[in-house]
């Protein structure tokens, strides 16, 4: 069977590189077009990343050898594509907020679909924000999206932030099971990885807490709207519940991103055994269709008292699952529990892959 | 003038070297008699600690000649006292909750004062858990529990939990302002010093965070309560609000906890502004009745956008104010913040201190 | 095909974990057996084990539901031995070194071969110290343990310590490529994991570095004489070169150990490319037997100015590989490098399995 | 008595940071220039360096309102010179090595005199290297570099790098006893600090250790021998001794350089017990003169197997002092130590101001 061609955007980057990594050896796509900015163009692969290369899992040898493109020159990309190496694009592309927009939709437009990592989009009105497991159906606006724009081939479609994922597929089954979700206080402990290279200083985060991550308290608090908002018309409207308030917080870990919720139920409410079945039996989308980067169990459930951790939950199913634990009663709300994901595979590149793969299933890409 | 003799029980321990170290060149106190366990029981102070003083300041050199006692055997204190050489102790044991309780009680009976650190007689009714700046008062049941238990001159002091010192002055500033608090949800970022020593495996917080600290969420949630309460009769009722919501966590940090607040007033609602300037000036009993060990300004308020931060700010004020930031409103409850101070400083010897002094002051010691 | 039954002694511990974890889908063992401390005893390992099971990757769910014997009573595994779920026993036992050193005897007494981790028996005159890279030849002094001791299917060998492996293999590729190895001066920055479970404390690491790791000095110096030594009669006569003296300190990582080496070859001395090569082109008995855990290429070599890290190349290969990096001149000496290996995979459990496999096809066990 | 008035060019930067902390009450000297780059330029201290303060303790309040210079204007210090504003000063300058050359030049041109923390100048010939209790004879070259160059009352000092203050005094105090120190092995464990902010990545150094740091290993071998030189004509010609052979490493550590040292002597080697007594006793010119940063104990001797440790020792003396420890003898070499001090205190700003009162009470400040 032939694979996919696949191209990266912003493939020397920290999202990038897990892009790299985590194609490595995928049964449908495989990297052969990599874009990067100015200053690595022209150099292969293995090149621009030496020295720079922040993962301890390696990338596919043809990978290296690929001449890194500029990101910004679209017309490199479509003749990729007509040379049958590009198909669509992953982007984790790291500008400035208007500069993605725009080079994202000039890609789309010249018949190019994107699958992005990048916050630019996310809410754009007719741009689907997906989660593969809660709101698969929302890549159905793509024809819509299309239109609206008179693009023949190419799309946007967009992934959230990466520290909403440690609880929306738990509020989600939930909220599939019958059970409204109607307020949230949400506490994070993110990981440095989020922030993405040099990222953090050493010298601001060893033996050291920062409760601020600039934008993060509004993404977590406005995003999950969207995600659970319906299609309209030609865009998607956002939900106008559940009501959250976060608290974001950087913690010395490297990769997983914690959160600590309180949620107040509806009328309706499960008693807490209740809660753990529909965790666990929790299925989606991504499952039915066995997409290769789905997980097999996307919420695991954690019995022990001081679970989930990070460094010990991150990894599980492929760094997929999300884990939950500490399911108890909440003093004010409903019910305190404990949620984690891993927050550059799930939570950005993963994400972003088990995308793809349900807009291919669907028939998108 | 003479200063006043003092013991400390515990005093190899974690706690009780912070004792140690703060009370080096008290104006008021001079350690004169260290008791622990029996194992280091017949050494001298110095031996005992070789290898285990985990501070990076010392003691004083006389502390270090000091032989010291068994903390069980209640008559080698008593012995001191006649000496001239234990006028009370502060209690920094670590032993099951109720061989402390016994024994801070045996001490108690046999006319020694106890000023402790533990949790064993928290919930005692007619022991007063003080924090200097927000019940002072509480002082004033001693005589009616000296009265109920038959005691002359001993007596019971306790001061809270060390996380909730994160918040407690600032609610109680608002309080005193006039504005009711009527419920919490409060979620800690602790320091492994909290645990003592050796506590927290290295191999469960490197590169980690542990989402539950056992006991902690209920203490957080209740203890508020007793200090907010009134004497009643000969004990102290405890206020039936706030309500709070606690999440515990540990995270990879030496000294210093930090708290993510949202808070809902009652009716009555102060601006952000009027809430930074009531905890700016607010002052208390400490302050005007100049303890040594008050800070100058009980209540720090930060205006960058990522501050407090432990290891920037815990030692403010000789590591005893609280150091507020992030204030702003909140999606839910009213307003948000961050609140911290110095766990085994603040919140735990340097707070002994403190409830010491004003004991003193008060005319109980 | 028929799985080989093993046992692992020391089941619960940090080590014993690793064999477990290592050992699930291992193509020619199975771990049918498992033992530890009384306190364990008669529980389901999956109970035994709950709250403590330290790392991210899980366990085979029958080994999951095995009853943990006392791993003191030597008649439980003989017993198990006559049922077919015993054929020989890993030790990862945690112990006084004599307790150890006479347990790990009456199991090999009672027909039970052992391939410890312990140190107890590392200097028994007896008994092969193996890293299968090195001296898989020592294995053939077995016949001579069993004939001294009157032992028939029952035998003891043992690995080296964890950090020794760091350099070990690099040495003796450069030995076997005729360079006489006269000194090293060798400076460790180590795992806290090297320590096991609760181990280093952190209030001990974070922040910080401990310059002393008790006896490995020691450890580091002698054992390669041993590993380097030849078979006389009937014990391995220790090498008399080369000279080392090592520094060993305690650093806040959680795997991975980390040798800066500096090197005096005798009067023959290799370029640096002529090293390079060496390392990169050695394969052994492990190599060319293709022993399952064998990695593929023993010794990895680094270009990039600041390789080995931990956290980066600790899990090449498996984690069985080493890595080595920073080759250059020595102003003292000839040649400086670093030296990396994961401690508790190669450096343990890993090493132990390879030394299983290598005595499988060497057809004692 | 009138304070001397200072400038700190890089008053922003890490070092510049530490320069305006320290010197918060000194005195003699009092700050009343900074200058930064050009980006600060024009602003109040205190807002320029507002969200980028590192420090936990604050400044001097008459420093947060002075407004900001730009470092390359030499006038305008030549100016703030007119006004009594700026007698001298301290240079922690952050740019490239030939433009920090050339800009300390024009300073000491223009009549001001330079005590620079840079590294740029350390080799220029007549320019002192100056650690205050090893080479505080080495001043004198000043009238030589003012004759040379033309300038009247500017001239140029500078201190080494931060590394090698951890061994450098330990060394001159046996040298100084009469005892030849002929080679060294040493391997350093550096602070992340050393690298100034953003300086080393969160990325990079969480549960990681990097072995390399760029320039630090030449640094380190040959830095000792111009300060064990002597003044011969107008140049200072280094010692051709000891030879060193250096491993420099970043280890997850705030502030602190610990460095792990194999000594030989020439043909007389004192014992043990000697060493000891020598480094204890050990006085200089800063004690003797009494000058206000000098430690009182320039080497403070433990005991214990497992220390120095940085997080426990970097502060010993207001981290002025190197802390020893960890004496034996070595295998190869005669003996082995460990030797630690506060990287940007001792080995930075604090150092730089120890300089300072060594040059203001020999006359030439």
């Amino acid at each position: 069977m032939h694979k996919i061609p696949v191209g990266v955007l912003g493939a020397t980057g920290m999202v990038g590189q897990q892009y790299i990594a985590l194609l490595n050896q995928h049964p449908w796509f495989e990297v052969r077009y990599v874009a990067a900015s100015p200053r690595s163009a022209g150099k292969p692969y293995e090149e621009a990343v030496r020295g720079r290369w922040h993962l301890s899992r390696g990338y596919a040898p043809g990978v290296g050898s690929l001449v890194v493109a500029d990101a910004n020159d679209v017309d490199a990309a479509v003749a990729a594509q007509k040379r049958g190496e590009c198909a669509f694009v992953f982007s984790a592309l790291e500008m400035a907020k208007d500069e993605i927009k725009a080079l994202e939709e000039a890609y789309a437009a010249a018949g190019i679909p994107v699958v992005s990592n990048a916050s630019a989009h996310r809410w754009t009105e007719d741009v689907p924000m997906l989660i593969a497991e809660v709101n698969p159906d929302h890549a159905d606006i793509i024809p819509l999206q299309q239109k609206n724009r008179g693009w023949s081939k190419g799309f946007i479609a967009v992934k959230p932030n990466c520290s909403i994922q440690s609880y929306m597929t738990p509020l989600w089954a939930l909220m599939q099971a019958g059970y409204e979700v109607r307020r949230l206080f949400i506490t994070t402990l993110q990981a440095v990885s989020g922030a993405g290279y040099p990222g953090v200083a050493s010298l601001d985060i060893i033996d050291n807490v920062v409760p601020y991550i600039g934008g993060e308290e509004e993404k977590s608090e406005q995003e999950p709207r969207k995600i659970l908002g319906h299609i309209e018309g030609s865009k998607i409207v956002p939900s106008d519940s559940p009501g959250i308030s976060a608290h974001c917080n950087r913690v010395p870990v490297i990769d997983g991103h914690t959160a600590c919720v309180s949620l107040e139920f509806g009328a309706k409410k499960p008693s807490l055994d209740e809660i753990k079945q529909i965790w666990q039996r929790f299925r989606a989308f991504p499952q039915e269709a066995q997409l290769p980067f789905a997980p097999e169990q996307p919420i695991i459930v954690r019995e022990e008292a001081d679970r989930p951790q990070p460094r010990k939950d991150r990894d599980a199913d492929k760094a997929m699952a999300v884990t939950v634990g500490r399911l108890r009663p909440c003093n004010l709300f409903d019910i305190r529990f404990v949620g984690l994901s891993h927050n550059t595979v799930r939570g950005a590149a993963g994400g972003g892959i088990l995308n793809a793969e349900l807009l291919k299933v669907k028939g998108y890409l």
